[in-house]
Protein backbone atom coordinates (compact mmCIF):
# COMPACT_ATOMS: atom_id res chain seq x y z
CA UNK A 1 0.00 0.00 0.00
CA UNK A 2 1.40 3.42 -1.12
CA UNK A 3 2.19 6.01 2.43
CA UNK A 4 0.95 9.28 -0.05
CA UNK A 5 -2.87 9.31 -0.67
CA UNK A 6 -2.87 5.67 -0.28
CA UNK A 7 -1.42 5.58 3.51
CA UNK A 8 -4.85 6.87 5.00
CA UNK A 9 -6.40 3.67 2.86
CA UNK A 10 -4.56 1.68 4.92
CA UNK A 11 -5.39 2.98 8.00
CA UNK A 12 -9.00 2.94 6.86
CA UNK A 13 -8.32 -0.89 6.02
CA UNK A 14 -6.59 -1.78 9.05
CA UNK A 15 -9.21 -0.66 11.27
CA UNK A 16 -12.08 -2.05 9.58
CA UNK A 17 -10.48 -5.33 9.41
CA UNK A 18 -9.90 -4.70 13.42
CA UNK A 19 -14.01 -4.02 13.75
CA UNK A 20 -14.89 -6.80 11.07
CA UNK A 21 -12.70 -9.27 12.98
CA UNK A 22 -13.75 -9.06 16.40
CA UNK A 23 -18.02 -8.78 14.95
CA UNK A 24 -17.55 -11.91 12.80
CA UNK A 25 -15.42 -14.05 15.71
CA UNK A 26 -17.58 -13.09 18.46
CA UNK A 27 -20.59 -14.29 16.66
CA UNK A 28 -21.98 -10.71 16.08
CA UNK A 29 -23.24 -11.72 12.15
CA UNK A 30 -26.50 -14.16 12.44
CA UNK A 31 -25.68 -17.55 10.41
CA UNK A 32 -21.88 -15.81 10.44
CA UNK A 33 -23.28 -14.36 7.53
CA UNK A 34 -21.44 -10.83 6.78
CA UNK A 35 -23.12 -7.63 5.09
CA UNK A 36 -22.79 -6.76 1.63
CA UNK A 37 -19.98 -4.47 0.51
CA UNK A 38 -22.77 -1.66 -0.01
CA UNK A 39 -23.97 -2.29 3.32
CA UNK A 40 -20.51 -2.06 4.73
CA UNK A 41 -19.26 0.79 2.76
CA UNK A 42 -22.42 2.66 3.92
CA UNK A 43 -22.12 1.72 7.73
CA UNK A 44 -18.24 2.25 7.95
CA UNK A 45 -18.64 5.39 5.62
CA UNK A 46 -15.64 3.90 3.51
CA UNK A 47 -15.26 3.36 -0.22
CA UNK A 48 -15.59 -0.14 -1.79
CA UNK A 49 -12.06 -0.46 -2.20
CA UNK A 50 -10.93 -0.31 1.70
CA UNK A 51 -13.84 -2.85 2.27
CA UNK A 52 -12.53 -5.47 -0.25
CA UNK A 53 -9.41 -4.75 1.03
CA UNK A 54 -10.25 -5.55 4.38
CA UNK A 55 -12.19 -8.92 3.23
CA UNK A 56 -9.54 -9.85 1.70
CA UNK A 57 -7.45 -9.87 5.02
CA UNK A 58 -9.36 -11.78 6.74
CA UNK A 59 -9.67 -14.48 3.74
CA UNK A 60 -6.15 -14.80 3.76
CA UNK A 61 -6.14 -15.04 7.48
CA UNK A 62 -8.98 -17.93 7.09
CA UNK A 63 -11.48 -16.14 8.60
CA UNK A 64 -14.09 -15.97 6.18
CA UNK A 65 -15.37 -17.17 2.32
CA UNK A 66 -17.33 -16.90 -0.25
CA UNK A 67 -19.51 -19.98 -1.42
CA UNK A 68 -21.78 -18.97 -3.83
CA UNK A 69 -25.21 -18.77 -3.16
CA UNK A 70 -24.45 -17.79 0.11
CA UNK A 71 -22.43 -14.60 -0.47
CA UNK A 72 -19.38 -13.84 2.59
CA UNK A 73 -19.57 -15.70 5.83
CA UNK A 74 -17.57 -17.26 8.94
CA UNK A 75 -15.64 -20.34 8.33
CA UNK A 76 -16.22 -21.13 11.79
CA UNK A 77 -17.16 -19.69 15.09
CA UNK A 78 -14.06 -20.26 17.53
CA UNK A 79 -14.57 -21.80 21.02
CA UNK A 80 -14.85 -18.72 23.90
CA UNK A 81 -13.88 -19.84 27.55
CA UNK A 82 -13.54 -17.74 30.42
CA UNK A 83 -9.62 -17.69 31.61
CA UNK A 84 -11.01 -18.78 35.26
CA UNK A 85 -12.67 -21.95 33.84
CA UNK A 86 -9.59 -22.18 31.67
CA UNK A 87 -7.45 -22.48 35.17
CA UNK A 88 -9.70 -24.93 36.17
CA UNK A 89 -10.18 -23.54 39.35
CA UNK A 90 -14.45 -23.22 39.23
CA UNK A 91 -16.62 -25.56 38.69
CA UNK A 92 -17.90 -25.35 34.57
CA UNK A 93 -20.58 -23.56 33.50
CA UNK A 94 -23.68 -25.51 31.71
CA UNK A 95 -22.38 -24.29 27.96
CA UNK A 96 -18.30 -24.61 29.31
CA UNK A 97 -16.54 -26.56 26.93
CA UNK A 98 -14.70 -27.91 30.41
CA UNK A 99 -18.44 -29.08 30.72
CA UNK A 100 -18.04 -33.03 29.63
CA UNK A 101 -17.29 -31.32 25.61
CA UNK A 102 -13.29 -32.48 25.41
CA UNK A 103 -12.15 -35.73 24.79
CA UNK A 104 -8.47 -36.32 24.77
CA UNK A 105 -6.72 -38.36 22.55
CA UNK A 106 -3.38 -39.68 24.72
CA UNK A 107 0.00 -39.47 23.03
CA UNK A 108 1.75 -40.27 25.86
CA UNK A 109 1.43 -41.56 29.84
CA UNK A 110 4.91 -42.68 31.05
CA UNK A 111 6.38 -42.31 34.41
CA UNK A 112 9.93 -40.22 33.25
CA UNK A 113 12.91 -38.79 35.64
CA UNK A 114 12.09 -34.82 35.86
CA UNK A 115 14.07 -33.06 33.61
CA UNK A 116 16.11 -30.27 35.84
CA UNK A 117 14.21 -27.26 34.32
CA UNK A 118 11.24 -29.16 35.16
CA UNK A 119 12.59 -30.53 38.69
CA UNK A 120 12.65 -27.10 39.38
CA UNK A 121 9.37 -25.79 38.20
CA UNK A 122 7.82 -29.20 40.49
CA UNK A 123 10.52 -28.35 43.45
CA UNK A 124 11.98 -31.81 43.36
CA UNK A 125 15.15 -32.74 42.77
CA UNK A 126 16.50 -33.70 39.06
CA UNK A 127 15.63 -37.17 37.88
CA UNK A 128 13.18 -37.98 40.13
CA UNK A 129 10.28 -39.79 38.72
CA UNK A 130 7.50 -37.91 37.72
CA UNK A 131 4.30 -38.76 35.51
CA UNK A 132 4.62 -37.28 31.44
CA UNK A 133 0.53 -37.09 30.27
CA UNK A 134 0.83 -35.85 26.92
CA UNK A 135 -2.61 -35.48 25.09
CA UNK A 136 -4.33 -33.31 22.24
CA UNK A 137 -7.30 -31.90 23.60
CA UNK A 138 -10.24 -33.01 21.10
CA UNK A 139 -13.10 -30.73 20.65
CA UNK A 140 -16.19 -31.52 18.66
CA UNK A 141 -13.44 -34.34 17.10
CA UNK A 142 -10.90 -31.64 16.33
CA UNK A 143 -7.48 -31.01 18.02
CA UNK A 144 -8.20 -27.49 19.52
CA UNK A 145 -4.72 -28.10 21.63
CA UNK A 146 -1.78 -30.03 22.73
CA UNK A 147 -0.91 -30.22 25.87
CA UNK A 148 2.06 -32.34 27.94
CA UNK A 149 1.72 -32.22 31.78
CA UNK A 150 4.64 -33.21 34.01
CA UNK A 151 3.02 -34.56 37.40
CA UNK A 152 5.01 -35.00 40.49
CA UNK A 153 4.56 -38.25 42.78
CA UNK A 154 2.06 -38.75 44.94
CA UNK A 155 -0.59 -36.95 42.46
CA UNK A 156 1.35 -39.07 39.47
CA UNK A 157 0.83 -42.21 40.71
CA UNK A 158 -2.89 -41.21 41.69
CA UNK A 159 -3.40 -39.86 37.63
CA UNK A 160 -1.44 -42.67 35.83
CA UNK A 161 -3.66 -45.38 37.07
CA UNK A 162 -7.25 -43.19 36.47
CA UNK A 163 -9.07 -43.09 32.73
CA UNK A 164 -8.64 -39.77 30.98
CA UNK A 165 -11.66 -39.89 29.15
CA UNK A 166 -12.92 -35.39 28.73
CA UNK A 167 -10.56 -32.83 29.75
CA UNK A 168 -7.68 -32.40 32.71
CA UNK A 169 -9.44 -31.19 35.33
CA UNK A 170 -12.14 -33.54 35.28
CA UNK A 171 -9.55 -36.41 35.45
CA UNK A 172 -7.83 -34.89 38.88
CA UNK A 173 -10.92 -34.65 40.04
CA UNK A 174 -12.18 -38.43 38.89
CA UNK A 175 -8.24 -39.43 40.46
CA UNK A 176 -8.83 -37.24 43.79
CA UNK A 177 -6.51 -34.56 43.14
CA UNK A 178 -7.09 -31.30 44.66
CA UNK A 179 -5.63 -27.80 43.31
CA UNK A 180 -5.50 -24.52 44.88
CA UNK A 181 -3.92 -22.05 42.43
CA UNK A 182 -3.25 -22.22 38.55
CA UNK A 183 -1.01 -19.75 36.97
CA UNK A 184 -0.70 -19.47 33.48
CA UNK A 185 1.92 -17.75 31.63
CA UNK A 186 0.40 -16.49 27.74
CA UNK A 187 2.19 -15.71 24.48
CA UNK A 188 1.49 -16.79 21.37
CA UNK A 189 4.27 -18.48 18.86
CA UNK A 190 4.08 -20.16 15.34
CA UNK A 191 3.58 -23.54 14.47
CA UNK A 192 6.44 -25.31 14.01
CA UNK A 193 6.89 -28.60 12.00
CA UNK A 194 5.85 -31.27 14.96
CA UNK A 195 3.38 -28.95 16.30
CA UNK A 196 2.01 -28.37 13.51
CA UNK A 197 1.79 -31.62 12.26
CA UNK A 198 0.51 -32.86 15.52
CA UNK A 199 -2.52 -30.44 15.42
CA UNK A 200 -3.34 -30.35 11.49
CA UNK A 201 -2.50 -26.80 10.99
CA UNK A 202 -0.03 -25.36 8.45
CA UNK A 203 3.50 -24.53 9.99
CA UNK A 204 3.78 -20.95 11.01
CA UNK A 205 -0.03 -20.72 11.84
CA UNK A 206 -0.12 -18.68 15.55
CA UNK A 207 -1.05 -20.25 18.45
CA UNK A 208 -1.62 -19.31 22.07
CA UNK A 209 0.81 -20.83 24.19
CA UNK A 210 0.80 -21.30 27.48
CA UNK A 211 2.92 -22.45 30.16
CA UNK A 212 1.04 -23.91 33.26
CA UNK A 213 1.81 -24.87 36.83
CA UNK A 214 -0.93 -26.22 38.99
CA UNK A 215 -0.99 -26.06 42.86
CA UNK A 216 -2.36 -28.59 45.85
CA UNK A 217 -3.89 -27.08 48.72
CA UNK A 218 -0.66 -26.50 50.17
CA UNK A 219 0.37 -24.29 47.65
CA UNK A 220 2.92 -26.67 46.49
CA UNK A 221 3.59 -26.78 42.97
CA UNK A 222 2.29 -30.46 41.60
CA UNK A 223 1.75 -30.18 37.74
CA UNK A 224 3.92 -28.29 35.70
CA UNK A 225 2.23 -28.19 31.64
CA UNK A 226 3.03 -26.94 27.92
CA UNK A 227 -0.01 -26.33 26.03
CA UNK A 228 -0.50 -25.27 23.05
CA UNK A 229 -3.77 -24.18 21.07
CA UNK A 230 -4.91 -23.61 17.71
CA UNK A 231 -5.49 -19.71 17.52
CA UNK A 232 -8.17 -19.24 14.87
CA UNK A 233 -10.27 -22.22 17.34
CA UNK A 234 -10.31 -20.73 20.36
CA UNK A 235 -10.27 -17.23 22.56
CA UNK A 236 -10.15 -16.35 25.76
CA UNK A 237 -12.07 -13.75 28.36
CA UNK A 238 -10.61 -12.59 30.99
CA UNK A 239 -12.36 -9.60 33.21
CA UNK A 240 -11.21 -8.04 36.46
CA UNK A 241 -12.67 -5.64 38.58
CA UNK A 242 -11.09 -3.07 40.12
CA UNK A 243 -13.91 -3.35 42.90
CA UNK A 244 -12.41 -6.76 43.59
CA UNK A 245 -9.32 -5.14 44.90
CA UNK A 246 -10.14 -2.65 47.32
CA UNK B 1 10.45 -35.82 10.38
CA UNK B 2 9.69 -39.88 9.81
CA UNK B 3 7.02 -40.82 11.95
CA UNK B 4 8.95 -44.60 12.10
CA UNK B 5 11.78 -44.91 14.15
CA UNK B 6 12.06 -41.09 13.62
CA UNK B 7 8.58 -40.42 14.95
CA UNK B 8 10.18 -41.00 18.85
CA UNK B 9 12.74 -38.04 17.78
CA UNK B 10 10.02 -35.84 16.70
CA UNK B 11 8.10 -36.12 20.55
CA UNK B 12 11.61 -35.40 21.65
CA UNK B 13 12.38 -32.88 19.62
CA UNK B 14 9.00 -31.19 20.30
CA UNK B 15 9.05 -31.84 24.37
CA UNK B 16 12.84 -30.50 24.68
CA UNK B 17 11.84 -27.53 22.51
CA UNK B 18 9.17 -26.56 25.41
CA UNK B 19 11.04 -27.13 28.31
CA UNK B 20 13.87 -24.93 26.43
CA UNK B 21 11.48 -22.31 25.08
CA UNK B 22 9.62 -22.06 28.26
CA UNK B 23 12.79 -21.23 30.72
CA UNK B 24 14.80 -19.18 27.37
CA UNK B 25 11.68 -17.18 27.33
CA UNK B 26 11.34 -17.21 31.45
CA UNK B 27 14.93 -15.16 32.07
CA UNK B 28 15.91 -19.13 33.26
CA UNK B 29 19.42 -18.50 31.94
CA UNK B 30 21.64 -16.67 33.25
CA UNK B 31 22.86 -13.67 30.55
CA UNK B 32 20.05 -15.43 28.35
CA UNK B 33 23.44 -18.06 27.89
CA UNK B 34 21.89 -21.55 27.10
CA UNK B 35 24.09 -24.25 28.54
CA UNK B 36 26.18 -26.24 25.76
CA UNK B 37 24.91 -29.46 23.84
CA UNK B 38 26.62 -31.96 25.69
CA UNK B 39 24.98 -30.30 28.69
CA UNK B 40 21.76 -30.44 27.13
CA UNK B 41 22.01 -34.60 26.25
CA UNK B 42 22.86 -35.06 29.45
CA UNK B 43 20.41 -33.16 31.27
CA UNK B 44 17.47 -34.07 29.08
CA UNK B 45 18.73 -37.58 27.71
CA UNK B 46 18.10 -37.36 24.64
CA UNK B 47 20.59 -37.42 21.47
CA UNK B 48 22.81 -35.10 20.05
CA UNK B 49 20.33 -34.77 16.87
CA UNK B 50 17.58 -33.91 19.35
CA UNK B 51 19.30 -31.33 21.07
CA UNK B 52 20.25 -29.93 17.16
CA UNK B 53 16.72 -29.85 16.14
CA UNK B 54 14.99 -28.66 19.13
CA UNK B 55 17.75 -25.65 19.26
CA UNK B 56 17.14 -25.16 15.50
CA UNK B 57 13.45 -24.35 15.83
CA UNK B 58 13.79 -21.99 18.79
CA UNK B 59 16.48 -20.43 15.82
CA UNK B 60 13.76 -20.03 13.44
CA UNK B 61 11.05 -18.89 15.88
CA UNK B 62 13.98 -16.04 16.64
CA UNK B 63 13.61 -16.51 20.27
CA UNK B 64 17.93 -17.67 20.24
CA UNK B 65 21.04 -16.98 17.84
CA UNK B 66 24.47 -18.30 17.93
CA UNK B 67 27.29 -15.58 17.96
CA UNK B 68 31.07 -15.98 17.75
CA UNK B 69 32.74 -16.21 21.09
CA UNK B 70 29.50 -16.18 23.01
CA UNK B 71 27.41 -19.59 21.88
CA UNK B 72 24.00 -19.90 21.51
CA UNK B 73 21.78 -17.11 23.73
CA UNK B 74 18.70 -15.46 23.95
CA UNK B 75 17.86 -12.81 21.50
CA UNK B 76 15.82 -10.52 23.92
CA UNK B 77 13.83 -11.39 27.17
CA UNK B 78 9.93 -10.72 26.89
CA UNK B 79 8.68 -7.92 28.57
CA UNK B 80 6.12 -10.15 31.35
CA UNK B 81 3.28 -8.20 32.81
CA UNK B 82 0.39 -9.41 35.06
CA UNK B 83 -3.28 -10.18 33.40
CA UNK B 84 -4.31 -7.47 36.36
CA UNK B 85 -1.74 -4.85 35.74
CA UNK B 86 -2.58 -5.08 32.14
CA UNK B 87 -6.46 -4.67 32.83
CA UNK B 88 -6.03 -1.50 33.94
CA UNK B 89 -8.19 -2.02 37.66
CA UNK B 90 -4.92 -1.82 39.99
CA UNK B 91 -1.97 0.68 40.49
CA UNK B 92 1.08 -1.19 38.82
CA UNK B 93 3.88 -2.15 41.13
CA UNK B 94 7.26 -0.75 40.97
CA UNK B 95 8.83 -2.45 38.36
CA UNK B 96 5.42 -3.00 36.29
CA UNK B 97 5.53 -1.74 31.97
CA UNK B 98 2.63 0.15 33.48
CA UNK B 99 4.60 1.60 36.01
CA UNK B 100 5.96 5.51 33.41
CA UNK B 101 8.10 2.60 31.34
CA UNK B 102 5.88 3.10 28.18
CA UNK B 103 5.59 5.93 25.70
CA UNK B 104 2.72 6.32 23.13
CA UNK B 105 3.65 7.12 19.12
CA UNK B 106 -0.14 8.68 18.51
CA UNK B 107 -1.48 8.08 15.09
CA UNK B 108 -4.61 9.35 15.58
CA UNK B 109 -6.52 12.17 17.71
CA UNK B 110 -9.99 12.66 16.00
CA UNK B 111 -13.43 12.75 16.70
CA UNK B 112 -15.47 10.23 14.43
CA UNK B 113 -19.13 8.78 14.02
CA UNK B 114 -19.22 5.23 16.10
CA UNK B 115 -19.30 2.69 14.04
CA UNK B 116 -22.38 0.36 14.15
CA UNK B 117 -20.95 -2.50 15.75
CA UNK B 118 -18.50 -0.16 17.63
CA UNK B 119 -21.96 2.10 18.83
CA UNK B 120 -23.27 -1.36 19.75
CA UNK B 121 -20.66 -1.94 22.00
CA UNK B 122 -20.39 1.15 23.85
CA UNK B 123 -24.00 1.30 23.98
CA UNK B 124 -24.33 4.31 21.86
CA UNK B 125 -26.50 5.09 18.34
CA UNK B 126 -25.16 4.47 15.59
CA UNK B 127 -23.00 7.75 14.28
CA UNK B 128 -22.79 9.33 17.64
CA UNK B 129 -19.75 11.02 17.76
CA UNK B 130 -16.95 9.46 19.65
CA UNK B 131 -13.05 10.00 20.09
CA UNK B 132 -10.74 7.48 18.20
CA UNK B 133 -7.44 7.51 19.67
CA UNK B 134 -5.33 5.36 18.19
CA UNK B 135 -0.96 4.74 19.14
CA UNK B 136 1.52 2.73 18.76
CA UNK B 137 2.75 1.54 22.52
CA UNK B 138 6.68 2.13 22.92
CA UNK B 139 8.80 -0.35 25.13
CA UNK B 140 12.04 0.95 26.15
CA UNK B 141 11.80 2.57 22.11
CA UNK B 142 10.55 -0.28 20.30
CA UNK B 143 7.00 -1.26 19.60
CA UNK B 144 5.25 -3.28 21.76
CA UNK B 145 1.60 -3.11 20.39
CA UNK B 146 -0.98 -1.07 18.16
CA UNK B 147 -3.83 0.41 20.01
CA UNK B 148 -7.01 1.65 18.73
CA UNK B 149 -9.27 2.89 20.80
CA UNK B 150 -13.32 4.29 20.72
CA UNK B 151 -14.31 6.18 23.18
CA UNK B 152 -17.98 7.57 23.97
CA UNK B 153 -18.56 11.22 25.14
CA UNK B 154 -18.44 12.57 27.97
CA UNK B 155 -15.20 10.92 28.40
CA UNK B 156 -13.54 11.25 24.98
CA UNK B 157 -13.92 15.06 25.50
CA UNK B 158 -11.63 14.74 28.36
CA UNK B 159 -9.24 12.11 26.73
CA UNK B 160 -9.28 14.25 23.94
CA UNK B 161 -7.87 17.47 25.48
CA UNK B 162 -4.94 15.54 27.89
CA UNK B 163 -1.89 14.61 26.80
CA UNK B 164 -1.02 11.45 26.24
CA UNK B 165 2.65 10.55 27.96
CA UNK B 166 2.90 6.90 28.54
CA UNK B 167 0.37 4.23 28.48
CA UNK B 168 -3.52 4.44 28.25
CA UNK B 169 -4.26 3.67 31.75
CA UNK B 170 -1.80 7.21 33.21
CA UNK B 171 -3.89 8.74 30.08
CA UNK B 172 -7.44 7.74 32.13
CA UNK B 173 -5.96 8.84 35.34
CA UNK B 174 -4.75 11.97 33.81
CA UNK B 175 -8.08 12.75 32.36
CA UNK B 176 -10.02 12.29 35.90
CA UNK B 177 -11.77 9.20 33.97
CA UNK B 178 -12.41 6.50 36.36
CA UNK B 179 -12.96 2.73 35.58
CA UNK B 180 -14.66 -0.41 37.27
CA UNK B 181 -14.46 -3.37 35.31
CA UNK B 182 -12.23 -3.98 32.33
CA UNK B 183 -12.78 -7.17 29.92
CA UNK B 184 -10.29 -8.62 27.31
CA UNK B 185 -10.89 -11.03 24.88
CA UNK B 186 -8.08 -12.71 23.89
CA UNK B 187 -6.76 -14.55 20.71
CA UNK B 188 -3.69 -14.62 18.19
CA UNK B 189 -3.35 -13.71 14.58
CA UNK B 190 -1.31 -13.33 11.75
CA UNK B 191 0.60 -9.83 11.23
CA UNK B 192 -0.95 -8.83 8.41
CA UNK B 193 0.43 -6.42 5.63
CA UNK B 194 -0.95 -2.95 7.06
CA UNK B 195 0.06 -4.19 10.95
CA UNK B 196 3.33 -5.70 10.36
CA UNK B 197 4.43 -2.29 9.03
CA UNK B 198 3.47 -0.81 12.00
CA UNK B 199 4.67 -3.13 14.28
CA UNK B 200 8.09 -3.63 12.53
CA UNK B 201 7.32 -7.39 12.11
CA UNK B 202 7.70 -9.60 9.37
CA UNK B 203 4.30 -10.51 8.01
CA UNK B 204 2.96 -13.42 9.35
CA UNK B 205 4.58 -12.85 12.51
CA UNK B 206 2.25 -14.11 15.96
CA UNK B 207 0.41 -11.68 17.18
CA UNK B 208 -1.28 -11.33 20.27
CA UNK B 209 -5.04 -9.98 19.74
CA UNK B 210 -6.96 -8.52 22.42
CA UNK B 211 -10.36 -6.89 22.13
CA UNK B 212 -11.13 -4.74 25.27
CA UNK B 213 -14.21 -3.07 27.00
CA UNK B 214 -13.36 -0.58 30.00
CA UNK B 215 -16.33 0.17 32.20
CA UNK B 216 -17.27 3.21 33.99
CA UNK B 217 -18.10 3.18 37.92
CA UNK B 218 -21.94 2.41 37.37
CA UNK B 219 -20.98 -0.16 34.37
CA UNK B 220 -21.47 1.46 31.71
CA UNK B 221 -19.20 0.66 28.77
CA UNK B 222 -16.89 3.80 27.73
CA UNK B 223 -13.51 2.57 25.54
CA UNK B 224 -13.81 -0.31 22.99
CA UNK B 225 -10.29 -0.64 21.84
CA UNK B 226 -8.37 -3.31 19.61
CA UNK B 227 -4.98 -4.27 20.95
CA UNK B 228 -2.31 -6.19 18.72
CA UNK B 229 0.65 -7.30 20.18
CA UNK B 230 4.09 -8.69 19.57
CA UNK B 231 4.01 -12.01 20.86
CA UNK B 232 7.71 -12.35 20.74
CA UNK B 233 8.15 -9.40 23.03
CA UNK B 234 5.73 -9.86 25.47
CA UNK B 235 3.85 -12.53 28.00
CA UNK B 236 0.80 -12.24 30.07
CA UNK B 237 0.92 -13.90 33.56
CA UNK B 238 -2.41 -15.26 34.87
CA UNK B 239 -3.21 -16.88 38.17
CA UNK B 240 -6.56 -17.44 40.21
CA UNK B 241 -7.61 -19.69 43.18
CA UNK B 242 -10.39 -21.96 44.01
CA UNK B 243 -10.04 -20.75 47.51
CA UNK B 244 -10.72 -16.99 46.00
CA UNK B 245 -13.99 -18.37 44.88
CA UNK B 246 -15.47 -20.10 47.59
Amino acid sequence: MRTAPGGQRAHDVRRLRDILRATVRGGGYERGQLPSEIELMTAYRVSRATVRAALALLRTEGLIERTQGIGTHAVLEPVTTSLPEAHGVMKPTVGSMFNHRMRPRELDRSMVPAPGAIAERLEIAPGTPCLRLEYLALHEDEPLALATNYVRCPEAIALRDTPFVSDWYQLLADSGVALSDSEFVIDCEPADAPLAAALGVREGTPLISMEQIIYDLGGRPFDVAFIHTRGERFRFVSRASSRELK
